[in-house]
C-alpha cells in the first residue's frame, strides 16, 4: 500500500515536472519568434534546431520554483516564465561555444550546431543567446539580477581558465578541482536560483537558502557527471567510457585515488596518466585501482553529503505557506534525479 | 594665417580627443582590475591584452560626446566612463570572436588573442567582455539602454547570416549591401549615440539626431573598409588588397559597377568574380572595370553624402549651450577622420 502511494505520488510529481517544462519549451517558441523577428530566417533556423534537442530545462525549471518558494505574484506569469528561459538561452550559448571548442559533431546524440549550420553559425548563434539573456534578466530582474549573473558568468570563465592551466597537473588538489567545478558549474546554478528569489521577493535568508540549494545541486551534477566518465553506460549517455582520463583530465575519482594510494600504486596511476596515450589497457587498470581506493564511493558519498546540506536549508519554506511543499517536493526530487541519473 | 588658425585649432581639437582617449582606457585598466579580481591571472592577461593593441576607442568616445550633448551631469562623469567603456568591451569581444571565425592570426600588427592564447581563451575571453559589458549598461543605463543594445546586438548577428547568406551571390542588390552594413556595423555605432543620449537625458529628437549620426558614421565607415580593400595602402591598412575580391564577397564598388556595366564588361567582371582562383590578373583586370564605371568614386560619394546627412542633424546641439561646440567640433572632426583615413 505505501508503495502504491509513493508511485502515484512520483507520477504526480513527474506529470508536476512536465507541465512546467511544457510551458518553458512554449515560452522559448514564443521568444525566439519575437527576437528573431524581422532578420535573416536562417537565425531562427538555427536556434530553433540548437535550443529544442531534448534539455532537461533544469535552469529554467529552478527560477521558477525559487520565484515561487518566494512568493512571487502569480498574476506575472508571463513574466516568470520569459526570465526562466533566459538561462536556458544562457546554457544554450555556452554549449553552441563549447561544440566550436570541443569540435564536438554531436550533441545530445544529433549533429552539433557546430557540425550542421558551421563554426561561424555556432560562435554568432551563442552570441545572439547571451544578449537575449542578458536582455531578459536586465529588463526583468533589474540590476540585482544582472549583477548575480554577471558575477557567476565571470566566474564560469574563470572556472575555465583555471581548468585550462590546471590541465597535466597531476598534483591538482581536491580543493582546486571544487573550485574549478564552482566556477564552471555551480556558481551559474546557484545564480539561477538566486535570481528566482530575488525576482520573486524572498527575503536574504530565503535567497541565501535558495543559492546554497543551487550550488549544491550543480557541484553534485558535476561530480556525477565526473563518475559516469569513468562507470557509465555509452549506450545511455552518449558519451565514450573513459573521455577524461584519456585527456589527462583530473576530476574527484582520480583525486581522491592519488591522495590515498600507498607510493606504487600512486606511481603506476601517474605512470598511466603520462602514459595513456601508448598504453591501451591503460585506462581498466588505472580504473580498477581508483576503486581500490574507494575514489569512486567516496566521490559519490561527497556529492550525496553536500547535496543533503543543501536539501536541509530548504526546510525553512516548509514552515510557511501549504502550497509550497508542491515546490519544495519538486526541488527535492530534481536533487535526487541529478545523484541517481545514469545519462 | 587662415591656415595658421586652423592648424591650431585642429592640433587643439586632436589634443581635446587625445585626453579623452586617455581617461576612457585609464577607466578600462581599473573596470578590467576589478571585474577580474580574485579570478585566475590568465584572464587578467589575456583581456589587458586583447584590449590595448592600439584601438581607436571611437565608441566610447561616441558614448562620452553624446551624453554631454544631452545634458549629463558632470558630477557623476566617473559612472559615465563606466558606461562608455562598456562598448569598447563589446567591440573587442567581437574582434575576439571574429578572428577565431576567421582563425586570423594577426590584430593591427601583432598576434591576435586567438593566435597568441588559443581558441578557448579567444571565446571565452569574448564571453567574459560580453558579460561585462552588459552589466555595466544594464546597470549604469537601465532597461531602456539594454534594449537599444540588445536590438543592435541582434542585427549584428543577424547581419553576419545576411552576409553568410549573400555569400558568393553575384546579384546582390544595392540595399541588400546596405542591410547587411546596417546589421554589421551602423545600427551598433548608431546604438552608442543613442544609449549616451538616454543616459544623458536627452530630448527624443536629441536622442533620434545623435543615433542618426551614429548610423551615418558607421555606415561611412563600412563603405570606407571596402573601398580601402581595393584601394588601401597594404603597409598602412596591415591588410592584403584585394582581400575582399578575392573571397568572392560583394562590397559596393563592385555592386555599383555590375549595375551600370554594359553587357560586355559585366559578363566579363561576372566571370573575373568567377574564377577569381584561377586567374591571377583578375583583380587588377577587375579593378579596371569596376573604375571604368566609377564604382569607387561613387562608393566614396554615398559614404560622403551618408554622412553629411548625419553631421547635419548636429547644428541642434549649436543652439543650445555654448559648451556643445567643442563636444559638436569633435564629432564632425570623427566624421572627416572617417571619410579621409588611409588605415
Amino acid at each position: 500500500m505505501a508503495d502504491a502511494v509513493t508511485a502515484s505520488s512520483k507520477e504526480q510529481l513527474m506529470s508536476a515536472i512536465a507541465s512546467e517544462v511544457a510551458k518553458i519549451e512554449q515560452a522559448m517558441h514564443v521568444d525566439l519568434a519575437v527576437a528573431t523577428k524581422g532578420t535573416d530566417p536562417l537565425l531562427n533556423e538555427v536556434l530553433e534546431y540548437g535550443m529544442f534537442n531534448g534539455g532537461k530545462r533544469l535552469r529554467p525549471l529552478l527560477v521558477v520554483l525559487a520565484a515561487r518558494l518566494s512568493g512571487f505574484d502569480k498574476s506575472k506569469n508571463e513574466e516568470l516564465y520569459k526570465l526562466a528561459i533566459a538561462f536556458e538561452y544562457l546554457h544554450g550559448a555556452t554549449l553552441f561555444h563549447d561544440d566550436v571548442i570541443d569540435q564536438a559533431d554531436l550533441r545530445r546524440g544529433k549533429p552539433s550546431v557546430y557540425k550542421d549550420f558551421g563554426e561561424i553559425a555556432a560562435i554568432l548563434g551563442g552570441d545572439f543567446l547571451h544578449a537575449r539573456s542578458m536582455f531578459l534578466i536586465g529588463s526583468l530582474g533589474g540590476t540585482p539580477a544582472l549583477e548575480v549573473f554577471c558575477h557567476a558568468t565571470g566566474s564560469m570563465v574563470d572556472g575555465e581558465f583555471l581548468q585550462l592551466r590546471n590541465a597535466q597537473n597531476y598534483n591538482l588538489s581536491e580543493q582546486d578541482y571544487f573550485l574549478a567545478v564552482q566556477g564552471k558549474t555551480a556558481l551559474l546554478i546557484g545564480a539561477t536560483c538566486e535570481i528566482g528569489a530575488i525576482v520573486g521577493g524572498a527575503t536574504s535568508s530565503q535567497q541565501q537558502a535558495l543559492a546554497e540549494y543551487g550550488i549544491g545541486l550543480g557541484t553534485a551534477f558535476q561530480i556525477v557527471d565526473d563518475l559516469l566518465d569513468y562507470q557509465g553506460d555509452a549506450d545511455r549517455t552518449g558519451k565514450t567510457v573513459g573521455n577524461d582520463f584519456q585527456e589527462g583530465k583530473m576530476t574527484l575519482p582520480l583525486i581522491l585515488a592519488l591522495k590515498s594510494a600507498n607510493s606504487v600504486d600512486k606511481e603506476r596511476l601517474l605512470y598511466l596518466l603520462a602514459n595513456r596515450d601508448a598504453c591501451k589497457t591503460g585506462f581498466s587498470e588505472a580504473y580498477d585501482l581508483i576503486d581500490k581506493y574507494d575514489g569512486f564511493v567516496r566521490s559519490r558519498s561527497r556529492a550525496e553529503s553536500i547535496m543533503a546540506k543543501g536539501v536541509a536549508g530548504l526546510d525553512m519554506f516548509l514552515s510557511e505557506e501549504k502550497e509550497n511543499s508542491a515546490s519544495v517536493s519538486i526541488l527535492h526530487a530534481l536533487a535526487e534525479y541529478v545523484l541517481v541519473r545514469q545519462k
